[in-house]
């Protein structure tokens, strides 16, 4: 190979420092879940394709990663489909694998494959990569992690109510003050479609809505109306474009609107329960709101829908989203199943959490000390040293080869290390350690015991 | 879909406790890979196909599972190929990416590419999955997560000294007391293959030689004739036919009897120097062997070959192995820059600590505490308590339906969580709660401040 080596579009490597800051994200969030009761599964990273394919829609279908079966592909392909050049026919005749595109899929093949062992209502967490074959763009990887956390096996609306408590306590926990978690219901939109009566025009009317703020009352009706909604629908819902006041006072705004839907009045009803107990148990940082153009993943929420915004002061899109599904395992045959969920958008928060710089100095911090390396003997005097040394748990390092002073002082530079240890005969002699702080350049002669105080 | 969902033969689903103890295995090798200096990085699971097909030979490439193109992938598949029915030419036109073999090639191609950003000598670890078209059977899979430290820029000989005993650390931490750390020197091997007079034969002679214990000097001997070996030869390397005694008995042996090969005096002062200094330093729980029959990677390792033994009292095999490789990113263009590293092989190091028992019994435990849901006003008051007990880092539930009591202990007992939690009114009006352990069946009411306490 000439040229220089690369990797595929849309994925990355992750140098060490990357790595440790996105650990450093990813044990936060862990802790958290882990608190909250949630346990750890992993699936394998691909899935029968029958197990994945016609569960994200078409689209869907297409960014899912196909594995080639192995060996003589060609041997089973279908005829017919080859004759035709039809990629998109002959692909399940010559792959039988996919990587997955999700955690929520998986995770529900699992609860469905394993319902005997679990002990219901289960909560998991899931942290691995899933693989969308999506146009590479900023921010948007053919690679990334997802940190789910969902309830399956319980209807009880205190799990939205933890869900929240549990996005407060990790952006607490990550210093990340001031993220709003937009809350809506699924069952408020139905009502909503109801009382305007088009349900298809829903998306259209919570995405024109959503404009209220950059294009004002007028820009948004003239939308609708463009869009197919009749002036006496937009009416009906005048309430909507003076939604404000406290989330008590929007829910009984939308207790009024919604009277005639029987769906709308359990989702005002749903709501009402999940921000009253939320803010009577109070929120540490980040603060609630609720949001009726919240409209994500619209025909697969049933209940609660969440979306958590990044502080005001960055310009970036969601950093997680959830809400409840009430039908989570049908797709594999198990019905009543409720399950409610929620994501952390890993790779956005770690871009948050540096843009406002908010990782601890500590996160990226390497070895405590570099022994330079004087020679054979010198370097065996050192081992015996930085043995006891990482017995005690403390990082330390040798330079491994007895080259020129100034270079092995160079290393320890880029590197970041703080401490340099310096051993010659006269050290040897002494049984001590000359430890030269790389910062002040301060240098000194110490024990053993003085040198493990020091580096601890 | 109307059958049971399943995965992928020589895949797996992890539940809870299985994530748990692989997770603390992880965690022990992941810490003392950093105490010893090493950074991890993280590399995409699929590289262009370029990259890993030709770096395994035949068996390897046919191993790799290969990824099938986007869209219309028929398009641009090669024509003569497609007609021809050849499925193992056809690949390189309808797939352009393959999923990680290794760690190590994945590893060269990594400094390769970012050469100008790296400080060498670099030292990286990396704990990522791998896969493998292998026909699945017992002990091996499809997907397996492989754990490597390595060293790349530095040809000095204490890398080994520290490699060695970075393997004794891990084993200790984890209580693995009694694993054996067998050496050889890829060079020792050559100096054998020039003394017998036939390079050729080398893998049959120590695949003949590592029988000595169980057919005998003659059966050994017997098998290596039968191999094309000349009695002459086998005469000339007697010595390794009662090849026992300290390690410096037997790097004695070799020197003499490789004396006349320069490269085999080479390999026998190399594993002077690492043999020498791992003794005087000491070892914790592991001891070091001198294998002179391992050759494990013979085309590969240039110096230093290691490999790590369960102990005897445990039917495995290998848990672990590594070695120098003087050209490790010669591959891709990057000259002279020699490697050495070691690898754990998680599943197998698994298997042994759940074997021995070693797994420390909070490995899998769960919330301390399960407050049991006796309606929304007690709920409301026991996530008062929850939200404070979560805060100061202690794990604990809330049932989340107001369901039958006795189905909620027995929702604790089958989650092994050890204490519940009752609140009714009495406890509601005296600002208490009802701790119960659910070992002794002992119950006593609390504060909030001894609930604490208790369940820290």
């Amino acid at each position: 190979m000439a040229s220089k080596p690369s990797i595929p579009k849309g994925t990355r490597d992750f140098s060490p420092a990357e790595v440790a800051k996105r650990q450093y994200i990813i044990q936060i969030i862990k802790s958290n879940f882990e608190k909250f009761g949630f346990q750890p599964i992993e699936t394998p990273s691909f899935e029968n394709s029958e197990t994945l394919m016609g569960k994200y829609g078409e689209e869907g279908d297409r960014l899912i990663f196909k594995i080639l079966n192995s060996g003589d592909f060609l041997a089973k392909a279908n005829a017919t489909h080859l004759e035709a050049k039809d990629s998109t026919k002959l692909i399940s005749s010559i792959s039988e694998k996919a990587l997955r595109y999700d955690l929520t899929v998986p995770f529900a093949r699992y609860v469905v494959q394993h319902q005997n062992e679990i002990e219901f209502p289960f909560k998991r967490y899931q942290i691995q990569p899933v693989w969308r074959a999506d146009r590479p763009q900023k921010g948007r990887f053919r690679e990334f992690s997802q940190c789910d956390a969902d309830v399956v096996g319980s209807k009880s609306l205190w799990q939205e109510v933890e869900l929240v408590q549990l996005y407060d306590s990790v952006f607490t926990t990550l210093g990340l003050e001031g993220v709003t978690i937009k809350i809506n219901n699924r069952k408020i939109l139905s009502g909503i479609a109801e009382v305007i009566g088009a349900s298809d025009k829903l998306i259209d009317f919570t995405v024109a809505l959503d404009k209220l703020d950059k294009i004002g009352e007028d820009g948004v009706k003239k939308e609708m109306i463009e869009k197919g909604i009749s002036e006496e629908a937009i009416t009906k819902v005048q309430p909507l474009f003076n939604f404000t006041g406290t989330i008590s006072e929007k829910i009984e705004k939308l207790s009024v609107l919604l009277s005639s839907s029987a769906e709308g009045m359990k989702g005002v009803e749903e709501l009402r329960f999940i921000c009253d107990n939320v803010i009577n148990l109070g929120l540490s940082t980040a603060s609630l709101d609720l949001d009726v153009t919240l409209a994500r993943g619209l025909n697969y929420y049933t209940g609660a829908i969440f979306e958590v915004a990044a502080p005001k002061t960055v310009a970036m899109g969601s950093i997680g989203g959830g809400g409840r599904y009430d039908d989570l395992t049908g797709i594999f045959g198990l019905k009543n199943m409720s399950g409610v969920g929620i994501s952390f958008g890993l790779d956005r928060i770690c871009l948050v959490i540096e843009e406002l710089g908010l990782f601890p100095e500590t996160v990226t911090s390497t070895s405590k000390a570099l022994f330079i390396n004087y020679g054979d003997k010198e370097a065996f005097y050192s081992m015996k040293a930085i043995k006891e040394l990482r017995a005690d748990g403390i990082k330390v390092e040798l330079y491994p080869d007895n080259t020129k002073v100034a270079k092995q002082f160079q290393h320890a530079d880029k590197r970041f290390i703080p401490f340099a240890v310096i051993v010659g005969e006269e050290e040897i002699k002494d049984n001590q350690y000359s430890l030269k702080d790389l910062v002040s350049g301060e240098q000194k002669k110490v024990s053993l015991e003085e040198l493990k105080e020091i580096l601890k």
